[in-house]
């Protein structure tokens, strides 16, 4: 164990103790963990933190501070670990063969509730944004043909300045967690880490009403991300029965109450918002496979299979209804964005060419992308600190230069002639939808670039990607049009509105998609819409580094198998590419808001440094005897923030060998359940070992599993204070143990793979007197960002490429 | 630590052993592992083996024995841990960038390799088997057009008693393990169990000819299966730069000599191979993340893909250059199954009865099917034994028998009028290929059960596919062809001939579903096509249990995005109501070849049982210590099978403390590595650590890497018995440990979640005097089965329901 970065007081070192003197005292060993404690409700706001975003991990055993919404919280670490102590294998044993049923038929009830909620909420938004975004559209559109030119501006501003106003309200006093598209945050808790107030009822509702509003708005966002993160609040609320606050107590509803269920139904929830999306039922499975998850068992697959395949059917008995007009202003829009059924597709060698230009560009575009939103954001954070006024006052800013921009622009261009094989009710229209635009054109004209920007983005979309077109659009205007957007995508992502990326990325990829096919000219036969899809793919790509998900998620918007290879293809080079330069944005964003996701594969000079040398520089180690005093237990809760202690009896006897002494590691309790136990003030007299039906009588599983940290309220006199407590019920008798010789590597993927919140360290050594944990790895501890402050010598010994 | 079922010689209790007395005696301690020796080529068919098939797990540490072929051979377990010693952390420490990105380029273009020769050869046995198949039907039809019917009969069986003697031949003698589809050995394989000659060069070879034979003689087999087979084959030889005896030895080379990056290739294959069966590069993947492969990464869904993307690339070339009509008899033959092109689907609410009926028709006759084909391969293992001239005869029977049906049956149905609305040259065709086949009948008549029968599987599937043809095959003749294959489709896959499963099952499962579809006569109007692709799909879900990648599968192949919820609702349905009877066809074919599978779930049972338990009624552990003499070593792997060994040190002075001592555990060191060092001889005159230079001096990682466990060779001098080695650079210092209370169920998702082949108990006390190790678990000692037979009241303890 050689010198460590610069530990404070290292002291923990000597794992070896003098076994005669220090054995009462074990009350001074102290440590663990660096899990914070479960306040994460406090508002850390008025902090004295003035980085620009979070950045505080500066030792290892760092608190768990994230950006939740555009606060900093405390956040806590699930534990997908089976914690089983002899109160879960009393109740596991007692389970018969129809409480099993009920188990697994509520969890196929819950999924299908998921994708049946999520199918309707997707539903409504898309009958909400058509309507109001339709109407207003028509009303401005008056305007315009009457030559009302300053009155349609104001109409179309203020409109669209109250939608914002309304939806950043709602986000800004109620539910600042529910800014943003949510996917980072989803993608933190399938890997362990529990965001505050991310997944609550208020979330959710203004989510649903947010989005409407900034969709109607006009603004550059899409509701991909948002309703992604609908599909998981609703699992999360189904799963645990209800609010935080009023909850359902069924009695069969206590198998779902542990962290590794609701982790299994979160993920149903986000595939069934991809599909719900994108009416893409494969794609949402495989995004929420390749992208979210982190953890994936085939039986998930088969689950989130069917909730999306619910989903698919509610939105399809959705659009059957409304086809007969019953839906307002909803035709088929939002849900239809390609539609290539009167499109051949055609496509030869020599095309490899242009398409892998697209790639290209895709990659590099998008990691440029990545990195201005980065910086973007980070200026943002500057803003949002000064309060709630700014934020407001940010997004309403954006929301007038949007709308300005969108009504302005198409004025600078000219108007174009309608082909004469175009019919003229198809050709310079004046509704709200429409491919040709007629806008301030004279009739037989149309305003190409209004076309673009005087409509929803999912029109806008439609009419990029329209097939059989290919003079449709100028080239100046689709410049315009892309300037424009690569703008306002990077300055409307970050304001405190429920946003998606996917559609900001989409129009800005298919503008240049479709200038590349202009560009080609003759060369390619590749029809131009065609074009515009595959640049939206590649942007994607380069920008998100998913591929097989989205390669899906194309071949279900486009129902074309025969577009794969080239969709496959642009996909592949414009990950590549991206992944030379920067991370994906979605990693990007985890790391600003400081939620400690553990990667997949670790660093490679984390195979230099050992898990006992992590040890040596986390504060000392807190331990507890398994008949343990109570005000010891009152102590260590009160002082220390950690969640878990290790329960390690002095003297027992080993029952195999004839009276045989040493040292016993009991297992782990956790906080949560300390603090059950003096809640139901369980105290004995005197200390000794309980019997099973003891516990038994006083507590059940179901009470266990329930997450109280709330140690405040419970007043214990003084008289109970010099009281026992027998922990050996409570406390989980198989911690997940790693050799102190472990490389962190090795560590951290034995961490991740098997889902932990602790993991314990024991020595290689076996003797009197040695302790027989040396310490307790959490989430925080195997981070290389961490490490890498901690022992800047070790990071900097090997490069920083990483072995994939 | 209770009793435990029968332990033959319980002494291994102790695992506290006096310190003072014992400590040089450690030689009689004893232990480990059930791995066996490495002679898997060792022939064990004239064993005493009379069981029908393989059951030989008695006791927690059987040996590995498992049906290879049709012999019973050694196994061996894959090691997928990273061997972090001394050697292996300087060679890495080393690497430069550039090596590094070799590496990853090396990875990418062998996944480039594997697509492309996967396309090929998918290519290559496509041609082969329309055109030997068509002309023989073509020379047959000539026959039966001069009504000369006994020679067209002598003919038909003639030329596939010649075809199916080849490759029965050729399996029988020259690579048994060819027999079959292979895709179970995969799935064993990618779960960590070697099963050898499995993806050698005579293997692939064999396979090829063999598919080729197979499927031009009309057996009821597929070439779905070995193309699977065939794509890890040539995973395995590019990942291995060679064959067994001839390897490439480049430099760069080196770095794919593991376990672990072998097992992500052979992924690859398994993909590229469903990607070339069936055209669908996502149903590929998914069928690899689904099915096949155990361990999944997100950078493999990428490879795979890419792979994928490759054969596809590969297959549409070949069919652009092929029709043109440069390939003999191959029109589009063998690669469209089904096209709806023309074909418009709609379906209403009121379809959703059918579709649930075949649903639930396929569960029950797959769990069936399952149930007899297990039945049916019991009986062929006990002609299989009686040697070589028993399997090539039952393959000439069944192909007889074949023969007779196909030609004899169309006799009698009789003949059909052709619907006037289809032109002559479509109705009553004699050609090879054909929808009306015109057989015995007069012009303008046409044989149903002819077009069905006297065909390629290819073209009998097209057949009964197509679309927009509600009247064309009776009812009987409908049926006469299922009952037909539901007889040969059990009685053809044992034989010793490669053979897949998809087919046969997707002929047994579309007649069953036109017949419903006729059945349901005016009450849907599903077309009759639509019926047999479901009822294909229905029967696929409730053999093979696999949802999301045959829904995928059969969405590439329909190419039609609107069929997806009702293919999902077939899925769903079959799949569970399959489940409720058994298990999926794979997993019985593993369990009959006695392949050590590790099942995802543990049953619920296993919470009830420590590993501590476990080692307690395995014999004795054999450790090593840091620095051992030569004649213990030699003895050790003369007398034991183990695979793997515990290093400890006696007596080690803890570095931290001021020189206490206490026992030490150094870690694991392999077989292989002792062998290596025997086999250099690097013996020292004195016991001392050496020091690193003089370890590198002598070995480099690459050669450790060499599974080379021929022990037999090297010759040993009497002085040299003498002499010492220092194990210490070849251990594994970080072993994954468990605490000896663990749960066995918790142990084995440890185990499989991170693919180990060793894991070390460790006690739970400390103190002097106690071992470090208490035993080692490995795959055999996990299995529910071998635990079940140790601890039968364990078992009985609670129920065989299992958790999902």
């Amino acid at each position: 164990m050689e010198e460590a970065g610069e530990p404070p007081s290292n002291n923990a070192n000597s794992n070896v103790i003098d076994d005669e003197t220090t054995r009462c005292s074990v009350t001074q060993q102290s440590m663990e963990a660096d899990e914070a404690d479960a306040n994460g409700e406090a508002d850390l706001e008025n902090n004295s933190l003035h980085q620009p975003l979070l950045k505080r991990n500066r030792t290892l055993s760092a608190s768990h501070l994230a950006m939740v919404g555009a606060k900093v919280s405390y956040i806590e670490s699930l534990d997908y670990e089976i914690n089983e102590n002899d109160l879960f294998r009393q109740d596991w044993r007692s389970r018969s063969k129809i409480q099993v049923l009920q188990y697994v038929f509520l969890k196929w009830k819950l999924a299908f509730l998921v994708g049946l909620l999520t199918g309707l909420i997707a539903t409504l938004i898309n009958l909400a944004v058509e309507n109001i975004a339709g109407y207003k559209l028509l009303l401005v559109s008056g305007y315009v043909e009457q030559k009302r030119y300053v009155m349609g501006l104001i109409i179309l501003t203020g409109a669209n300045f109250l939608l914002t106003l309304s939806a950043t309200v709602l986000v800004v006093f109620f539910a600042p967690t529910a800014a943003g598209p949510g996917i980072p945050e989803i993608k933190a808790y399938l890997n362990g880490i529990d965001t505050p107030n991310m997944y609550g009822l208020p979330t959710l509702l203004v989510k649903i009403i947010g989005s409407i509003g900034a969709v109607s708005a006009g603004l550059d966002l899409g509701k991909e991300g948002p309703l992604v993160h609908i599909g998981t609040c609703i699992a999360s609320l189904l799963g645990q029965g209800g609010t935080e606050k009023h909850r359902v107590k069924w009695r069969w509803y206590r198998y779902m109450n542990n962290d590794r269920d609701r982790r299994d139904l979160i993920t149903c929830g986000s595939s069934a918002g991809v599909c719900a999306a994108f009416r893409s039922p494969v794609g949402g499975v495989l995004f929420a496979l390749e992208e979210v998850a982190t953890w994936w068992r085939s039986a998930l697959l088969w689950r989130t299979f069917f909730s999306t395949a619910v989903v698919v059917v509610v939105l399809r008995a959705f659009i059957e209804y409304c086809s007969s007009g019953k839906c307002g202003l909803f035709g088929n829009g939002g849900l239809i964005l390609f539609d290539v059924s009167n499109v051949t597709v055609s496509y030869h060698l020599m095309d490899i060419f242009p398409v892998a230009l697209i790639g290209l560009i895709g990659g590099v575009l998008g990691s440029l992308y990545n990195y201005a939103l980065h910086k973007v954001l980070r200026l943002y954070s500057l803003i949002n600190e000064r309060g709630k006024l700014a934020k407001i006052l940010l997004s309403l800013t954006v929301s007038v230069f949007t709308s300005v921009c969108m009504y302005g622009l198409p004025f600078l261009v000219s108007c174009t002639k309608c082909d004469p094989s175009i019919s003229n009710s198809v050709c310079s229209t004046t509704g709200r939808t429409g491919n040709y635009k007629r806008f301030n054109c004279p009739k037989g004209y149309y305003n190409d670039l209004a076309s673009l920007l005087f409509s929803t983005n999912d029109d806008a979309v439609r009419n990029i990607f329209s097939t059989n077109t290919p003079g449709e659009f100028h080239p100046v205007s689709l410049l315009i049009y892309f300037v424009l957007y690569c703008i306002l995508g990077l300055f409307t992502f970050g304001i405190a509105v429920p946003s998606g990326l996917f559609l900001p990325i989409i129009l800005i990829g298919s503008a240049y998609g479709r200038l590349l096919g202009i560009a080609m000219g003759t060369y390619s036969k590749i029809d131009r819409g065609l074009y515009a899809v595959l640049g939206a793919a590649s942007l994607m790509a380069g920008s998100m580094r998913m591929t097989v998900s989205l390669c899906v998620i194309f071949l279900e918007l486009t129902n074309n198998l025969l577009l794969l290879p080239i969709t496959m293809l642009v996909l592949l080079i414009a990950k590549s590419v991206g992944d030379c330069f920067n991370l994906s944005i979605y990693e990007i964003i985890l790391e600003l808001k400081g939620l400690p996701f553990l990667d997949a594969n670790p660093e490679p000079w984390m195979r230099n440094i050992t898990v006992g040398e992590l040890a040596d520089v986390k504060p000392p180690l807190v331990t507890l005897r398994g008949v343990e005093k109570v005000s010891r237990i009152v102590d260590v809760l009160k002082n220390t923030t950690h969640n878990g202690f290790p329960v390690i009896d002095d003297h027992t006897t080993i029952p195999t060998s004839d009276g045989i002494k040493a040292r016993e590691l009991h297992g782990l309790i956790l906080r949560a359940h300390l603090v059950a136990v003096l809640k139901k003030k369980w105290f004995l007299e005197q200390p000794r070992k309980t019997e099973e039906w003891e516990v038994r009588e006083k507590f059940t599983w179901v009470e266990l599993a329930e997450r109280d940290l709330d140690f405040e309220q419970v007043a214990i006199t003084k008289q109970e204070m010099g009281m026992y407590v027998d922990l050996h019920p409570f406390t989980n008798k198989t911690p997940y143990t790693v050799i102190e010789d472990m490389s962190a590597a090795k560590a951290m993927v034995l961490f991740r793979q098997v889902a932990l919140r602790h993991m314990l360290i024991v020595p290689k050594y076996q003797g009197d007197g040695i302790y027989p944990v040396i310490g307790i790895l959490t989430r925080q501890d195997l981070r290389a960002h961490n490490i890498q402050t901690v022992f800047p010598q070790v990071a900097r010994s090997k490069g920083r490429e990483k072995q994939k």
